[in-house]
């Protein structure tokens, strides 16, 4: 049995807990599957962990003696973002270490060159905890349900926002409370910019769709909204025609190319996706012969994203052990074009607040019907003051035409605050 | 790229779905992954599919000339039982051939025989299509989720009965007329006992048991009861106390053995299984790192069982297409007991008919008192002519405890019926 030594850069939680897993299960690795798993080298800029988990040996400030160290086989580098961790891993890369990173950043900004460095030097990058935390779901994509050709991979897959969202529906909280309470509990950062406005579930699609449609998808090429407008009266309108509201994260192949986005989205109460609340993650994948599958756990947190981690170090270690070697690297053979948002065709919620008096709906009706957009329902909700909420249910109808609308309706200058836009996805 | 050649035995929904995999995306697999795979050789009693798949020339009656055929690589076994299928996948294996099969009889009452002869053959048995159909379950269980100690795996595995507990709950059905309409639906065999009796989750547990455990379960292991004396009332009674009852097959991992069993269960409404309805499957697996997880899909039909084969399948052309081995056998190293039903500590669920006279109520509350139940709940549900349903929840008591006291009320001769007695799972 032929130890496989392992360094690990950031000792954040999921570092912190990935050391541990090493340190807990070790023996159950040796046992099990014949793989003896250490820990040689642990840096990070900060050792609060280090005295707790005991590994003062192989501490260093320096993420460089990690990567420099002659006996590490295995770099695993938990720091995140695309500054200095992208250097780690491309100099780890390139001094031919094997790379296990958590790093949603990087992997959708420049999976393309993380895997080509890889290719180019023979060694394997593997990236399961960038997407979900521990939820295996780029292990069953790339392998399991590799056979099929993926129609459609939709997630919810920030957890921040699934548990704001979560509060607001159930218990009428509003936007300001729901974040202030997830930030109380641990749940959001002091600046909850990535989580609230989409950037995070953005990466997160580029990388699973990717790996879906075998084309490359960065995170530029994702249309992204975030929850920050969303109202507790639109959760309630949501509810009353059985639907929830959910940051979701939807990538699906087209006949006109890829359709990657991540937006507030309406979605039937009967959708597998509708049951998952609070801070967990789920992702649906259809498939053409598998049908309607879905992914369900934990997305965040240190024990469930060290899971993800360790189940990619199992995996090398198993080839370094029988001396076989990765083949699989970048997979994006295909160059499918991105679809631009205004190509999207979806059915729509509009709430819009208007003063109440005769003639405002006759003139915005007025103006759907000129450019051919046709309501599913329209509801008068609630008259405050002298102020009116009108919801409206579109048909299906091209992005273009109801934005060129409502670009219409305010420019009648009848709106008495910005308008509310929500796809209603099935 | 040499071709890797794949002969089926069997040529049924999923035998023919499989071929039809093949065919449809062949190219994709080349272009993708580099993958060759054909069909070189196909076996069936019945030649149905035969013409409309197109593979007439190689078609043979005799699943025999698919073994024998010298340019077959992986065999492929969808016949099912353990009578002629265990004869065939034995003797490919012998023959050093790699086989992938669906056939969860097999693999719960002799996986080690089977798992030990490929290993003294060197070669490959992969069998992801036994549990869950298309879902990726024994993959993530082997994988992903392989670095954490599993405590749980509970799931909703057979499709047939769960459609028909979902028709009774939600449409107040009948048993009978349920298992009617699932088998004009094509859900429920014309001899349905495998799946409403639980035999066929018992075998799906058995597998995922000594997967997640790494200790052998066979299906003479499991505790089993059907669905078949479940009725109206019991779901009525469920959902007014937010639960629902669904057919689980639970493993878990106590400290005084392994306690797996098929049984119908109450699950409160808000567990991840509580919403997993029709004929859709789903597996909740705990884990010490990764927290709670959930499997969800179409646990049945030719395309998604197609699915799970041609994953296995394209896991081994991978193999030998880069000249490495399997080194993953039987890895059931752990020998740990199985917990007898008598030692299950659970709250139960309780449902007597009783003639509604005095005296008859506190004759059975004395007989539980005597052996220390005490109740969470009692409810005097309806009286129907001079008969009163009676339901009871307890707290945890054990299961040999609550056996006796029933066995006294029997004796009593006060019931009018069977009573009903359903186990309560959080």
């Amino acid at each position: 049995m032929r130890p496989v030594n392992v360094g690990i850069i950031g000792l954040g939680t999921v570092g912190a807990s990935v050391a541990k897993m090493i340190l807990t299960h070790g023996e159950d690795y040796k046992r099990y599957y014949g793989l003896d798993i250490r820990l040689v080298a642990a840096a990070a800029l900060d050792d609060t962990a280090v005295k707790e988990l005991g590994i003062e040996d192989v501490f260093t400030f320096d993420g460089n003696d990690v990567i420099d160290n002659p006996d590490v086989d295995v770099v695993v580098e938990l720091i995140g973002g695309t500054g200095i961790a992208k250097k780690f891993v491309l100099k780890a890369l390139n001094a031919g270490k094997h790379v296990v990173t958590a790093n949603k950043a990087i992997m959708a900004s420049c999976g393309q060159e993380i895997l080509e460095t890889a290719k180019a030097n023979g060694v394997s990058i593997m990236y399961g905890a960038s997407v979900g935390g521990g939820i295996p779901i780029i292990g069953p994509l790339k392998r399991s349900l590799d056979c099929n050709e993926i129609s459609d991979v939709m997630g919810i897959v920030n957890g921040t926002t699934n548990y704001m969202l979560t509060r607001m529906s159930d218990d009428g909280m509003d936007y300001g409370a729901a974040l202030k309470e997830a930030q109380e509990k641990g749940f959001a950062e002091f600046n909850p910019a990535g989580d609230v406005e989409g950037l995070d579930a953005a990466n997160k699609i580029a990388i699973l769709a990717s790996i879906a449609f075998h084309s490359r998808v960065t995170i530029d090429d994702v249309y992204v909204e975030g929850i920050t407008k969303i109202e507790p009266i639109d959760l309630d309108v949501a509810r009353d025609m059985g639907y929830c509201i959910k940051l979701l994260a939807i990538a699906r192949r087209t006949e006109n190319g890829i359709d990657v986005r991540v937006h507030p989205t309406m979605l039937p109460l009967s959708h597998p996706l509708a049951g998952v609340n609070g801070v967990f993650n789920a992702i649906y994948v259809v498939g053409d012969f598998v049908g309607e599958t879905m992914f369900f756990g934990q997305g965040a947190g240190g024990g469930a994203a060290a899971s993800a981690v360790m189940g990619d170090l199992l995996e090398i270690a198993r080839m370094l052990n029988e001396g076989f070697h990765e083949t699989r690297w970048c997979e994006c053979i295909d160059e499918i074009p991105i679809l631009p948002i205004d190509e999207l065709e979806s059915e729509y919620y509009l709430r819009i607040q208007v003063e109440d008096r005769p003639g405002v709906f006759a003139k915005i009706a007025e103006i759907f019907a000129k450019d051919d957009i046709s309501f599913r329902s329209v509801n008068q909700r609630e008259t405050i003051g002298d102020l009116a909420s009108i919801t409206v249910l579109t048909h299906i109808t091209k992005e273009s035409a109801i934005r060129s609308a409502l670009d219409k309706i305010v420019a009648t200058g009848m709106l008495a605050a910005d308008p509310m836009l929500i796809r209603i996805s099935r």
